[in-house]
């Protein structure tokens, strides 16, 4: 697939997995074209918005009578690196590392868990998931042996920096970020911080709309 | 507050969250000013944009030079409900039910968490955080009795819908569901499903981007 030169914007870039999951799931209803309109409708944006999206990964072959759905699920896999199996740690063993390791949505996406780290020696050595709980003082080796490509953090917010900058040197390519600290960029590490509360907001708002 | 007629777009109720947390970063900075600029530099927005979502909520009195910190993110907080310290149960006492509970962030955006339930006879009567795992059965009856506002929902996916009526029928106002099924909005209940693998497949597209 050509990526055009153009940047894609971050607001583009936010719509991709959203294009992906309904994708799957027409795909998983045996649908087996959409029309952007239909689309459209589905997502939210417009018919035009759709198109101005899928023009910066050369339009998706979209003929007036819509998208194959499988060609267009199939494009947005390659894009989003679904194919690729990436590898992935979590580094913190609480409640919520223990969640994500939990969570079906992983493998699902196509991610691979490899590793789950914490250096609390009452968890290390217990299982989570299927995997047992590394020490956190072997995961610098590990990420460069194994190739990982994204440490999944879950860590106290003091911690989460320091732990940041080794796997950064250990040659991670992605951090996905839960800990309670906004993670800056790194020299070509990639940064999703994760505001969970966000969303809760969004609801808490509507609410309070509505009894107004 | 004068809330303007026109119905506020979903893509600008989903900015007041970072437009708040970016305030109160600044407030907790003892920043006492910030003008559009640098707000829109920080926000990744343009100026422009910021000021028509403002304009929204009645413009939140820009002169020319910059908002007022505090006065901007007492009227974010009025706006999020933040001031309301509407109460939150969780439905579902796994890992992820586990990890909101004992999440710092609720409480700092004044929310009130006052009760867990499950179904696992193993889990009733457990301390989870500040609280005592309950009997799901006794939900509905808690709802109405203690006037709860917004669900927590981390239950498997067969039982979602299920439950969701049952709550929508006691009173609830909002879900915030972790569950792996998006819920429908139910008549003057509020929905918002969280998507956790959609900023991981945001971070995979990055990856894969650079390596192309």
């Amino acid at each position: 697939m050509d990526i055009n030169e153009k940047k894609v914007p971050e607001v583009v870039i936010k719509r991709l997995p959203r294009y992906y999951r309904y994708l799957d799931e027409l795909y998983k209803e045996g649908k087996t074209r959409i029309s952007s309109t239909a689309l459209s409708k589905k997502m939210g944006v417009t018919a035009s918005q759709i198109r101005q999206d899928f023009n910066y990964f050369g339009g998706f072959g979209q003929q007036g009578y819509g998208y194959n759905v499988q060609y267009l699920l199939e494009e947005l896999k390659k894009l989003l690196g679904i194919a690729n199996g990436y590898k992935t740690i979590i580094v913190g063993a609480g409640n919520l590392g223990s969640a994500i390791a939990n969570y079906a949505g992983l493998k699902k996406r196509g991610f691979k868990l490899l590793g789950i780290f914490d250096n609390d020696e009452k968890k290390i050595g217990k299982t989570v998931g299927e995997l047992k709980i590394s020490d956190i003082s072997d995961v610098g080796r590990f990420v460069r042996e194994n190739k990982i490509d994204i440490a999944i953090l879950t860590l106290p917010k003091a911690a989460t920096e320091k732990i940041a900058d080794m796997l950064a040197d250990s040659g991670i390519k992605g951090f996905w970020n839960f800990s309670y600290t906004e993670l800056k960029n790194r020299n070509s590490v990639f940064v999703e911080n994760v505001h969970l509360t966000d969303s809760l907001m969004t609801l808490s708002f509507k609410i309070n709309q509505n009894e107004e």
